[in-house]
């Protein structure tokens, strides 16, 4: 048993949200705090904070921030958190834990209202909900870790692509998590990362976490992932997800599609860790085909790299999608809190919401 | 029929070779001009000129200008030149253009010497030579246009990874030429063009030349590869090659094969457009496929983009292939000076060398 530090990159101090800016990552390492609504919508919208566990967190938290404002009655405080949720609902389009947080602190603060409580008790209540979002995330994570690291061995060589650590959740990590757990369980797991363009999570975040944790890590650039799988000797390949659909369609960053291809063809298993919360039971691939639900970034994240690197003339056009969507076919196993289905996801996914 | 205006990225000036130094393209256009071998070899290690038939090309004119030196005698001539091929040698190993360029400047060289030739005459022989192989790559990339030109229509959208344009040969380019010549030709084909991490010749360099064509096309990031297949609607793939051995199989940057995958996955014609000179007919799959042929280049090209976008931490380990290897079946077509070649490939090429 290996001993592990998380990375707690979203506290919940005085009142205040203070957050780890991921932005500024690797090179510093700056905390900002807030206690104002639309500079925690920016923080999310600038991937100061980011991943959707993350997320969902602080939208939690801005929540919880709002309700703690003095206002004038109970009705004012609810328009007050309405347009919270409205503000932070804008932020990111692509990850379904924003919602999922945001309208189980609007049913929080729904239920308060009925129940007559005075306005400290709301906020307080309302603080609470957000704190045991927060904690359940890191149990889930734990749970998720225990059942996905069951998946790996010794000499197990894992590919993993953005950040999905515990730099993507209120701590431990989805996909980074269940590496960590096989890890902490002692086995001899090393890890192949993608770079992962425009924004470079993998090579900034997870980079970062893996070598915090002491988990032998080689960095790779996106157009190198073919070539690890086949000369590198990749065994497994595990990511995270902004969305599941109800029959195992999995949204996440940018690439993953492609990188669950180029698994298939080499007989690689391709694991999906993500809780709950992210899944959107509503929908399934027929209803996204045309890729329109994707969050389209500036394409100036592509011409002048973190703002630093210029590749591209100024007049050149460029595409840029957040996310991608992967069939269900092509995911071996989606690992979540309760356990890990396998394909075909429809019936699975229905089971398990029915018993959340 | 459309006007172009070729870039000539190496000219042969006053006994000096003149180069568009490319690792400050699209930002700057700067040239630069020695008569010194060293300082050749190094602009080629530097990948101030790059592109396999280009190097191939500024290796000629590299021991032209050696042999275009005051000697003692020719002896002392051909000494010199031997020199210079081994430092020409050790620039870049993947690349066959390189050592079949050397190899036709050394025969020439040992032809001279057996014709008893002057000093004088002996330079200017040589310095023709240099000239001629620049000439027949010219050539022999509007040739391949030709043959490549007529895969496209209007209505295409072809994917292109790296560069392989007028910067990567004497002029006009091999895959781009392809796509050039059908777009002189009146096809209103567009271009979906990768990053081509980490050295970004893909958004650098081809960007640079389509603008310069009026070619319409769109910067993705390397990630973004099987996304744009899906929701940009790419209908063709089409890329250089470094080395293509006697079967087919296909060296080129890194990405390569990763994209030839994703094609196969779409059903999408993967292309390949290289002169004769790139084929080593002495090798097949089988003698290379441990990758060890496989140039690495410095992790830190990886850590710190450009040189200037920190993005990972600084004892990040990091691995830096420049190319793969795509084995043959994955390849729909090779387009050569002599023409189209299809699958299977062994005899094809077999009989294209014999008549080479």
């Amino acid at each position: 048993m290996r001993e592990f530090h998380d990375i707690e990159a979203i506290q919940w101090s005085g009142g205040k949200l203070r957050w780890l800016d991921q932005t500024r990552l690797p090179s510093q390492e700056t905390w900002k705090e807030s206690d104002d609504i639309s500079e925690i919508a920016a923080a999310i919208k600038r991937l100061e904070v980011r991943g959707a566990p993350q997320i969902g967190v602080v939208a939690a938290f801005g929540i919880a921030i709002t309700a703690n404002k003095k206002h004038h009655d109970i009705k004012e405080k609810l328009d007050a958190i309405k347009e919270a949720a409205n503000v932070l609902g804008k932020t990111r389009p692509t990850a379904v834990n924003l919602f999922w947080a945001i309208n189980r602190m609007l049913e929080k603060a729904n239920s308060l209202k009925e129940s007559n409580t005075t306005e400290r008790e709301f906020a307080i209540s309302m603080i609470g909900e957000a704190v045991r979002i927060r904690d359940e995330d890191v149990e889930a994570n734990r749970d998720m870790g225990r059942h996905g690291g069951s998946l790996f061995s010794s000499g197990d060589v894992i590919l993993s692509h953005c950040n999905a650590g515990s730099l993507a959740t209120a701590g431990f990590g989805t996909s980074i998590g269940c590496i960590r757990q096989a890890w902490i369980d002692g086995k001899d797991v090393s890890v192949i990362q993608t770079h992962t363009a425009p924004l470079y999570q993998g090579a900034r975040l997870t980079m970062y976490e893996l070598l915090h944790d002491g988990i032998p890590a080689k960095l790779i650039a996106d157009d190198m992932v073919a070539y690890a799988m086949k000369f590198e000797h990749v065994t497994k390949v595990i990511v995270g997800a902004d969305r599941i659909l109800a029959d195992g369609t999995v949204f996440n960053k940018i690439g993953t599609y492609g990188i669950a291809i180029l698994a298939k063809h080499h007989n690689i298993p391709f694991y999906v860790a993500a809780p709950l919360s992210t899944i959107d039971i509503k929908r399934t691939y027929e209803d996204v085909k045309d890729g329109s639900i994707i969050e389209k970034r500036s394409p100036d994240e592509l011409k002048v790299l973190l703002g630093k690197a210029k590749v591209a003339p100024d007049n050149a056009e460029a595409i840029n999608p957040a996310f991608d969507m992967t069939p269900p076919e092509l995911v071996s196993a989606i690992i979540t809190e309760k356990g890990i289905l396998r394909y075909p996801y429809t019936k699975a996914i229905a089971d398990l919401m029915k018993g959340a």
